[in-house]
């Protein structure tokens, strides 16, 4: 839609008593049409991405859920306000440095340096609504290492490690992939064989960076007492409350919806013409597809797995399975074709109990399994997109540049699969030297663990003021609600 | 709009130095405004429809609070397995068959033949967004179902039971009423007095559809052990928690926003003219309003109802008739009028009642009241439709059709109550066939109710590997979360 | 965008065989394209208020999970019914007289007088969605008022007052400050100094007006028994389960999104000229973060207040400090900086905790907070509105008359100050002139305080048939779940 007047003038021609005034009359008019348009597609794609924005939000909602239902009841108070200061901490920092380190255009390739506290937002290329969006990822990623930690860790390096991570390391990684800017962004293919990195919705800038951060804590705090019993045997120390892990899985799920489709940020973009009935809103529903159908097969192969291996139907563990497939098919979720990513459920729910196998021989203790499931799975749903990537769906998400790498096994060469191994290296390394160091300053100075003591008490009576679940003792109340005391004649 | 360059050329006349190119280049910038009004409209209403998925699908959430705080904790892990599975199993095999057997035109009006593993999708007719909203209410039929065979039913049967409903018998149906191929459809009105079926969202497609299928289960079960005593006197085995009974009505309230005025697929749909308030938009609202004023209503009705009967003031039978006024007022919720709505809910209060009372009296059990609930209430708003629906509603949802069949008491003749009975006879019958059969099979091959032992003793602890709610013996955490031991003393 | 055939002919002029036909055939076709935006427009901000709307009722479900945490097990059914009847009895009332009050225009500035049941509706000023929306804010003010007298109110004296303030008190409120025709409108601004109020989502109408509803209630029916000891010491009446209070927040927070942001009811605005970045859309995205950072800010200033006055981590306090800071925002979030929403919270913050000192002080009790956080937070709003709302986005949130007065702190002088200090007297006049007088009739004819002994005994036993939570005795299930019988020999 351009209406020249040099065009549209000489077709009236002289005759006409003023042509070009015409001409322009009526091209005027059609600019005003299409600034309506630029309107309209800022109204539908702003309330798109709040919407997912929203939804990903809720996702905070079902990480501390999942964490409350998985810890013992004991320490309860603590995971819940950890959850609940993952959001809150990480809006300020998130607000004064994140969102300008990841998003702060234009800058170099390694930290963006621009819009500190919002400044210069909203501009022609970011709006508020980005903001929030990408602040609901940040927190998302601290949940993920909150898990890893769990039950054993000191409120105050709770604190420190949450507000390093949304504040910077996260910022960081998500710049490099995810920015123009970013060297290794899909829009800034020079590096990486040509090629840059597909990892649409975050499997590796989100998933992985929090599950490694679970495991640096986690490994530097040593398993919870009780963990491993006195001859190495692996103890299961069961969460409280089954129903909760339920409310919090189907609240990721929910959730997921927000993050995954709605990483497109926009609905409104034509794939080529005009007029047709494909285009990105095809793309962004083909997403919610992907997404579904991986999770959906991921708990299906978690529930048979876990039979073979156990002898029973688990509930928890097909919540985790089901994470576990939604973890990997982050990635490629946008470029693959639905039975691609009942593949990348499939093998994420193997993935998922190899690695959980490998924690246990090595005496590693992750009460929420974030390492193995974030960091795991995550790391799988990378490599999946090296290998299941679609070139049509590439090239239609990530336009400007037909012909990108795509998948190996879709033809499309070994370059984008290539440069996705060095994206799990990168990730690995920089995780490494940013949380690896902090969480063993913090053991060096006592600050990471709690003392035996206060772990056995629970950390809800010892740090929050009393336990999670208070059922006050009342002769009227009958049979049922009355405080347990200690009763010393058994 | 359509800019015709032959009428436009004429009035430039000949003395225009070229009046055809002129037109020409007008109308083509016309044509290019009404595709990008194409567009515009494709996201729209893909926005509108992936949103109100998501919404449906927090409805499987719902049913997973709703479910677990019914029944005792003992069976808590095994009925949320259940529903996760819903939803995990539902996503393949809908993918795989469900779909296409339910709307893969064209086809005959029994059953669809075309996108099975999503194969021509997205097309002019279907995009994936529709694949996933039907998804999503393919799943909630399954979830009525496993409401009334909970606590004693065996996983295998309840495995077997899902894909078959998901994956044939609910897809089956709702190509009948829904698909424009459908025998049974208001697109198609040789048959059913020329009126077709209008059952908007679904009271006979999903939740008359999931009721029956769970009568049948529970009926050939027969009561759970101790529901009636040995002198045949009903006993109320109570739901372990009220506060999930709650958290799932409300979560179900919240999603069936998304399943009542998200079942239009399309909001930016005007009638008649263009240009004015009144469009699809309107009647989608309307359509949330009747939603909300026939819940409102039957809340109410129940409250006052059972504190004649009861003496007291219930909670969870508010809950369960707040769902009974929505699962009746889903067939016509976008073709009556707000006071009819309320109309509705009164009566779907006192026939979820009167289905309880019945019940007892033939000492049928089902813990979750599904076949009465969605069976009952769902059969009323069926017939609640035939006898309100409003005739411009009627035409204005239902286009090409002007002066349809309508509401018996709208003055719109007894064509379209005389097609809903026989949907509701019709939905009897192909739930009987199918459904009843295959839980008599199953219960023939001792495959379908657990054992006595194992029902006392509660399915968590012998097939999934232990309790929903655990809380460990630690003489640190003072006086309240300890183990209960069995005191053999007292 | 106005194409005008007297402007358009001339200049095709004399030769053109007819330009005035041409030119009206030009003009048509963009009078049709109009027609399209003007319908494109009602699908997306009907699709926008429709969401946000649900959004807002996921409060309700907030509300009703914060409670019933809050409140000690022997009371959750009877919260619990409270906040669904809220919903539901809030539903009929606010259809048949509430909405009619408040928005019913054209009226006096009292109050509303069409649309009784939705008459006239839709018209050319609201739809059906703008009634959804509006319901839900108003059950929202009920539920404020339901925590205050929690634990110690007849059901009877909570459906009255429920109706009374859902149909009446809060109505009139909301048309005086909101509807077009209120005496004290951003519209209407003869009075209040040439200003009136900007409480743009309702830190009085909703907030204030529920916060000192609720405090009338729980002065009148004093402190539940055993909550100041005999000396007149404080003793904390802990609630039941920390898991559903940080549930309930959360899901307030959710919804928050849509009570904010969702005030605009459209979003496809354009603010000056067409075709820019900057619009309504930003607007909306901004206030979606204002209110994000003012609850982040008050619930990490509540985190560090508490940590010096208890000396513990406590996760209920940072959840009520959570919420003050959304209460603070409401009024001002679509008109201040996001660095004024630090501000905001971070004083709401201390407001909470210096109304919480107070009423200790005074031996009032109010379960959830509700008169200090909703009733004084946001008497705080709306003076921090009066503050910093910033001049240029209040001349775009509320057009028509530039030049508006605004923040005090901003530059704008003091009028809106002025303004908002007599709306904080107003609100606290009428609330007192209503809803004052009705708790005290139904104190005097002994229907508002439940009897001493069902207290002690809790209102689910001696009420609502039973506690929230059983568990059942049943010897099989092993060492877990099993009633409490009461050992008499300890």
């Amino acid at each position: 839609m351009a209406c020249s007047v040099d065009t549209l003038a000489p077709f009236l021609g002289p005759n006409t008593t003023n042509a070009v005034a015409a001409a322009s009359y009526i091209c005027n008019q059609f600019s005003g049409v299409s600034d309506r348009f630029v309107d309209t597609g800022y109204a539908i794609d702003s309330t798109y991405l709040l919407f997912s924005a929203y939804l990903v939000f809720s996702m905070q909602l079902g990480f501390a859920m999942l964490c409350a239902g998985s810890v013992r009841a004991k320490n309860t108070m603590n995971i819940m306000l950890t959850n609940v200061l993952d959001a809150a901490a990480g809006g300020l920092f998130y607000y004064l440095f994140g969102y300008a380190f990841a998003w702060g255009g234009p800058s170099n390739g390694f930290i963006g340096r621009h819009f500190f506290g919002l400044k210069e937002i909203p501009s022609n290329s970011f709006d508020y609504s980005n903001f929030l969006y990408q602040w609901a990822f940040a927190i998302a990623a601290a949940g993920i290492t909150s898990g890893s930690i769990a039950e054993r860790t000191q409120f105050v390096a709770y604190l420190i490690y949450s507000s390093f991570l949304t504040g910077f390391v996260y910022p960081v990684v998500s710049h490099w992939f995810w920015s123009p800017d970013g060297w290794a962004s899909p829009a800034n293919s020079n590096l990486l064989f040509g090629s840059g990195v597909i990892d649409f919705a975050g499997s590796g800038v989100v998933h992985m960076v929090g599950g490694i951060a679970g495991f640096y804590g986690a490994l530097i705090e040593g398993p919870r007492i009780g963990r491993y019993d006195h001859t190495g045997r692996s103890v299961a120390l069961r969460g409280h409350s089954a129903s909760l892990v339920v409310l919090g899985t189907f609240l990721l799920w929910f959730g997921w919806y927000g993050f995954n489709p709605g990483s497109f940020n926009k609905i409104l973009v034509t794939y080529g013409t005009s007029g047709g009935y494909y285009g990105q809103w095809s793309a962004v529903g083909r997403t919610a597809v992907t997404t579904t159908l991986a999770g959906c097969t991921a708990a299906l192969t978690t529930l048979f797995g876990k039979r073979i291996l156990s002898g029973h139907w688990n509930v928890t563990d097909v919540c985790n399975g089901l994470l576990g497939g939604f973890a990997a098919i982050t990635a490629g979720c946008s470029v693959v074709e639905p039975w691609a990513a009942i593949i990348c459920g499939f093998v994420a729910a193997l993935v998922l109990i190899g690695f959980n196998m490998l924690a246990e021989k090595f005496k590693y203790d992750d009460p929420l399994e974030a390492a193995q499931l974030h960091g795991g799975c995550g790391a799988w749903g990378i490599i999946f997109t090296g290998l299941f990537a679609k070139g049509e769906f590439v090239d239609q998400v990530y336009p400007g540049k037909p012909g990108r790498p795509h998948g190996l096994f879709m033809g499309g060469g070994g370059k984008l699969l290539a440069a996705h191994i060095i994206q799990i290296l990168v990730i690995i390394g920089w995780v490494s030297a940013t949380m690896g160091p902090l969480f063993y300053i913090l053991h060096k100075f006592k600050l990471l663990r709690i003392s035996p003591e206060d772990e056995m008490a629970g950390m809800d009576l010892t740090r929050h003021g009393g336990f999670a679940y208070y059922h006050e003792e009342d002769p009227k109340s009958g049979t049922q609600m009355r405080r347990i005391e200690p009763t010393t004649s058994t």
